[in-house]
C-alpha cells in the first residue's frame, strides 16, 4: 500500500504520474476489499467507479469544486483520496469509524450528503445558480448512476438545468444496475446507445479529436457554435438533449485517461454537459462481477467465495419471513401482488419475483409511483403488497396520504428497516415512520413482537382491505416458529403477555416486546415484583379499552419503540390518557430528537443512548 | 339550458349530434363561468378542457372506461356529463355540493381522486396492470396537463409505462400553462413542437388520412409494424417516444369531431400511445384568458370585469404579508432568494418575482426540487425561502428530512394553506404538517398569531440560519399594522397574552390565538373567570420552561390547534408534561382523526367539528 498511503489531499493525486495510476486503482480496490469485507458495505458501486474517482480528483480542485455523489454509496475512493486513507477508513461504517456515505461534517471534500438516491442533480443545482449569482467560478460535478434516472427527483433537476445554469457537469456513470438490474424505459434506452454501432463508431472519432489536442491547453473553444458542430460526434436520438444538456459518451469509466480528457472537455463547456460513462459494477472482485445485487450492499464477507460470514440460515431475516409468507399468500390469490421500488432482495420481494413473476413489480428508485401505482391496482380490486424500507417511505408520503388512506385503498406497506440500520446511519434508519403515518385518517400502523405475527399481520392487512403499514426492523427474527396457516389478527387489539402486580405496566411495541419481556423477568428477579407486559400490536387504531384498563390498574405505564419519541408510539398512548383524564405516570422511551449516527452494531448504538437492556430496566425501577 | 340538462349520463351526450356539440359545449361554459363567478373554483383549467371532456365521454364508455385527470381540477365538464349537472353543481365546493374534484365516492364515473399534480399516469398504470392480469379490456385514459411534466412522478411512471402495459392512452392537455407560464426544458420542447412548421404539415397530412377513413370502422389496424410506418406522420425528434409510447399530435383541443377521430384511433392503438392536443386556458371568458394565473383558482368574481368579489383589500392575505417581507429583507440581503413550486401568486412570491426576479426561481410543479435545490443554495451560503403549501409538503418530505434538517442547513420553509383550505376540501387541507415535521431532528416549526409576527417568524428564521417551518392558514390575516422593521424572535419561546387565576391556561398556537382569546374573554364575561392564554409561537423548539410554569400554577393546560390532535402541537406539549411528570389536567383541542370534507367556508366547517369559538368555551368551561 505505497501509492496510496502518499496520498493525504488530492493535491499529491495530481503530481502523481499517469503511469503510475493503474497501480493505485488496484491498490485502492484492494482496500475497498479488505475493508468491506470485514466490515461490510457497498462493495460492487465502490469497485465499479474507483478510475472515475481518481479522475475526477485529478482533474477538479476540491473543497473548492464540488463533487456530488449520488446516493453516495460509491464514495469510498473518494474519501481515500481525501484525507481518509487511514484507520477512520479501516473503521468504515463501525463506530468511531467515518460514514459509508458523503458527510458533510465530516470533510470539507464531501460537498453534499446523501444516502437516498436522486437528490444529487437538484443540489448540485443550487450550488450552481448560487455560484452564478456569486460571481464564483468552480466546478459543479454531479455523479449520477442509472438509477437516478428511474427517479422522479432527477427528471425535476434536469427539467431546471438548462434555465438555471450554463455550467454544470453531469456524470452518468451507467453499470446497467442501480441495485438489482435496471427497469424501465430509459434504462433501455441507454442499453440502446451503448450497442449502438454508429454510436460507437462516434464515440472513435470523437476520442481521436481529442487525443489530438495538446495537452493542458485549453483549446477547446465550447462556444454554441461548435457545440452544435460538435454533435455531430454524439449519438442519434439524444435523449438528454431534450432537457438542455449537451450529451458527450458513452465512453470507458475504467480507462483513467480517456476520463480525465473527456472531463477537461466538460470543464470547458459553456452549457449544461452530461457525460456518459459505462462502467463494471464490482470489477475487480470476481465474485461481486457475478452477484451484483448481493455485492451492492453487502454484509461481511469471504473475499474468494462471496460467502457472507456469521451468517445463522436457521434464522430467517424479517425482510425474508415477509417475502415468504406473501408468496405463500399470494399463490391462493392472484389479486395479491408485490411492487418493489428496486429493492427485490432487500425487501424480500425475491421470492415473489422468483416463484409468482406475474405478480410481482420492480418500478425502479420511485417510490411515489410505486405507492400510487399501487393505489390504482387496489382500485380494480387488487390488494398490492409495496415493501418499501421505512426512511424511503418519507419519499411516497403524500402519496400514502393522497392517493392510498384518503381513497382507503387496501394497500399495505411493508417499511422495512424500521428501527436502526447500525452501519448506514442516519440516512437510513427508520426511526420517523410512526410520527409521519398516524395523522393519516384511516391508516392502520402497527409493528409485530416476531416473525410469525409479522406473517400473522400481513395476512390480517390484506384481508381488512384497509391502508395498512407494517413496521419491523432490519436483520433477524426472534427464531420463532412461523405458522402454516396465518392468524387473523383482530384490527386494534393488543395482546397481553403478562400480568402486573398493579405497579408498572410495560406497552412495548414489536422488536422492544423482547426488550420489555427481558426488563420485567430482570426486576422480578431483583425485587420480586411482577412488572405487567403488552405487545401492543397496533400504533394505530391503538387499543384504548385495554389501554385505559392498564391505566386503572397500574400506577405507571411505560412505553416502549423502536422509533423517536416525537409523535410516535408513546404519544399515542399519552393522547389517549389524556383525553380520558387517566392519571397514571407514563413514560415514553424511544430515540432522543437527533439524528443517529452510524455504529457498529444496534447494541452499540442503544447503549449511546440509554436504550439497552440494563438502562431501560434502571428506567423502569425507579417507578417502583 | 336545454342541451346539458337533458344529459343525464354519458349515454345521452352519445346520442346527440354532431352539429349539436358546440352549442353544448356553449353551455357548459355559460353553467361554469354562471357557478364559479358566485362560488370560486378552477376556472381557466375548466374552460379550456371543455372539448376535450366530451369527445372523452362521446368515444369512452364511463364507468366502464377509466378516465383519470391529473391533479383533476379540471373535471367539471366531466361531472357535468356524468349526472352532476343539477343542484350539485350549483352547490359546486360548498357544504352539501360536490367536490372541485375527482372523487371515488362521489360517483362511479370517477376512476381515481386527486388534487395534487403527477399522479395520473402512476394510477392509470396501476389500473392497466391490473387489467391486464383479469385479461379485462377497458380503456384508460390518463389526461394530463403539461405541467404534469415538470413533476417527477410523472416521469417515474413514464419510466415504467411500456414495460407493464400496451394499452394506455394518456392525453397531454397542453395550454402552455400550468398554473403560472410553464418552466423548464420539456415545456421549451412542447413549444419548439407546436410552433415546428413540419410539425405542423405532418399534423394536417395525419388528419386527412383519418378524415378518409370510415366513421365507426375498425380499419385502423395499429400492429407494431404499421406504428412504425405511421411514425412519418408525427413530428420529429419525439421526446415521449423514448417513453416506448407513440406520440401523436398535436392537435387542436377545441375541436370535438377531430378529438373524437384522433380518440378512437388511439383506443385501437397496440402500445401506449400520448396524444398531444392544444387548448386555451380560460377560453369563453375574456378576463379568464387575459389573466390565466389569476383565473385559474379563483374567488367569486365579476364576470364582465374578472374583479374578485368582497374583496376587503385593506387587510391584506396571509401569503401577501409573506411575500412583501421577503420582499424587504431580500433587497438588503442578495443571499435571500425566494423559491417556488409553481406558486408564485398563491404563495406570495410574485412580489419578490416582480421586484428582484434575480433573487426568484419558479421550479415548475416540483416540490422535491424546490426543497433540494433550495439545500444545496443554502450549502453555498445563501437563505433560500422556499414557499410551498402545507399539503403539496408531503412531496418534499423525505428532502426536508435527507437534506435540509439532517444537514442543518439554513432553508426557510413557509407553509401556507396550513389550516383549512374550505372549498378545496381533503386534497388541500393542511392538517399534517405539524406531526410531519416534529420528529426530524434540527427543525424549527412555528405558527405566528398574526400577519407581523409571520414577518417577525420569516426573519427570525432567515436570521437564525436553522431549517425552518414556518405554518400560517389561508386567507385573510387579521389587520394588524406590520412593523417595518421586525423583531428578531428568541427561538422556542412562547408569549404570555394573559395570565390566568390558577385554574385554566390556554396554549394556543398561531390563528388559534384569536379564538382563545374570544373564548377566554366569553369565559370571564359569563363566569368572572380570568383564563391564561399564551401564545404559543414554537411547536419546536417547545417553550417547555414557560409550559412546566403553567402546569404547576394552573390546573388545567389547553391546547388549541389549526392540526389534527395526532402527533400535533398539543401532543409535543403532552410529550412535556408526561415527561416532566405533572398532573395537571391537559385537553388537545384541533382536528379529528378524519379527512375532513369541502364546505362553504371555514366557520361552517369548524362548527361541523365542534371547533366554533362557542364549542370551544363549553369545552373549556367544563374544566372550571
Amino acid at each position: 500500500m505505497s501509492l496510496l498511503s502518499d496520498i493525504s489531499s488530492p493535491a499529491d493525486l495530481k503530481k502523481m504520474s499517469a503511469e503510475s495510476l493503474p497501480e493505485l486503482a488496484q491498490e485502492i480496490r484492494q482496500e475497498i476489499i479488505d475493508v468491506t469485507s470485514k466490515n461490510g458495505g457497498h462493495v460492487s458501486p465502490n469497485l465499479g467507479i474507483v478510475e472515475l474517482s481518481i479522475a475526477l480528483h485529478r482533474v477538479f480542485d476540491t473543497p473548492k469544486d464540488k463533487i456530488l455523489f449520488d446516493v453516495s454509496h460509491q464514495c469510498y475512493t473518494h474519501k481515500l483520496l481525501t484525507g481518509r486513507n487511514n484507520d477512520s477508513f479501516k473503521n468504515l461504517r463501525q463506530t468511531g469509524g467515518i460514514s459509508g456515505f458523503c458527510n458533510i461534517f465530516e470533510s470539507e471534500h464531501d460537498a453534499f450528503g446523501a444516502g437516498h438516491a436522486g437528490t444529487a442533480a437538484s443540489a448540485a443545482l443550487g450550488l450552481a445558480a448560487a455560484r452564478d449569482r456569486l460571481g464564483d467560478d468552480e466546478n459543479i460535478v454531479a455523479v449520477l448512476g442509472d438509477a437516478a434516472l428511474t427517479n422522479g427527483v432527477t427528471f425535476e433537476a434536469f427539467n431546471n438545468i438548462a434555465s438555471t445554469t450554463k455550467k454544470m457537469i453531469v456524470v452518468l456513470n451507467d453499470n446497467e444496475m442501480s441495485i438489482a438490474k435496471n427497469v424501465g424505459a430509459i434504462a433501455q434506452y441507454l442499453n440502446e446507445v451503448i450497442t449502438n454501432p454508429v454510436c460507437n463508431r462516434l464515440y472513435s472519432d470523437m476520442n481521436s479529436f481529442l487525443k489530438k489536442l495538446p495537452l493542458g491547453e485549453t483549446v477547446i473553444k465550447m462556444t454554441e457554435n461548435t457545440a452544435r458542430d460538435a454533435k455531430g460526434w454524439f449519438v442519434p436520438s439524444p435523449f438528454f438533449e431534450y432537457f438542455g444538456m449537451m450529451y458527450l459518451g458513452p465512453i470507458d469509466g475504467h480507462d483513467i485517461a480517456l476520463l480525465e480528457r473527456y472531463l477537461n472537455y466538460c470543464k470547458r463547456a459553456t452549457r449544461p454537459i452530461l457525460l456518459h460513462i459505462i462502467t463494471k459494477k464490482g470489477k475487480g472482485l470476481d465474485v461481486a462481477v457475478r452477484n451484483p445485487e448481493k455485492f451492492h450492499g453487502a454484509s461481511p464477507y469471504n473475499v474468494v467465495t462471496g460467502e457472507t460470514l456469521n451468517n445463522d440460515k436457521s434464522i430467517p431475516n424479517y425482510q425474508d419471513a415477509m417475502g415468504q409468507a406473501l408468496v405463500r399468500f399470494a399463490k391462493d390469490d392472484k389479486k395479491i401482488v408485490g411492487i418493489t421500488a428496486a429493492m427485490a432482495s432487500g425487501t424480500g420481494l425475491s421470492f415473489i419475483k422468483k416463484e409468482l413473476p406475474e405478480q410481482f413489480f420492480d418500478v425502479g428508485i420511485a417510490e411515489e409511483h410505486a405507492a400510487v401505482f399501487a393505489a390504482g391496482m387496489a382500485r380494480k380490486g387488487f390488494t398490492p403488497v409495496t415493501a418499501i424500507y421505512s426512511t424511503f417511505m418519507q419519499r411516497a408520503y403524500d402519496c400514502a396520504m393522497h392517493d392510498v388512506c384518503l381513497q382507503k385503498l387496501p394497500v399495505t406497506f411493508c417499511l422495512d428497516r424500521a428501527g436502526l440500520s447500525p452501519n448506514d446511519g442516519a440516512t437510513h434508519h427508520g426511526l420517523f415512520d410512526i410520527s409521519f403515518l398516524r395523522p393519516l385518517p384511516n391508516a392502520v400502523v402497527m409493528q409485530p413482537k416476531d416473525e410469525d405475527e409479522l406473517s400473522d399481520m400481513l395476512w390480517t392487512s390484506i384481508q381488512s382491505k384497509l391502508p395498512s403499514f407494517i413496521r419491523y426492523p432490519r436483520g433477524k427474527g426472534e427464531g420463532v416458529k412461523i405458522k402454516d396457516t396465518p392468524a387473523l389478527l383482530e384490527v386494534g387489539k393488543a395482546e397481553i403477555l403478562q400480568e402486573s402486580d398493579g405497579e408498572i405496566c410495560i406497552w412495548a411495541l414489536g422488536n422492544m416486546v423482547k426488550e420489555a419481556l427481558s426488563v420485567a423477568k430482570a426486576i422480578e428477579q431483583e425485587c420480586g415484583k411482577k412488572i405487567g407486559v403488552v405487545n401492543a400490536r397496533y400504533v394505530k387504531p391503538l387499543d384504548t379499552e385495554l389501554l385505559l384498563k392498564c391505566a386503572d390498574s397500574n400506577k405507571t405505564i411505560i412505553t416502549i419503540e423502536d422509533h423517536v419519541v416525537s409523535g410516535g408510539f408513546g404519544s399515542a398512548v399519552a393522547e389517549c390518557l389524556i383525553a380520558n383524564q387517566k392519571k397514571c405516570n407514563l413514560d415514553i422511551i424511544g430515540w432522543p430528537d437527533k439524528y443517529i449516527p452510524h455504529g457498529t452494531d444496534v447494541k452499540t448504538i442503544r447503549s449511546q443512548f440509554g436504550l439497552n437492556t440494563d438502562q431501560i430496566k434502571d428506567r423502569v425501577k425507579k417507578y417502583l
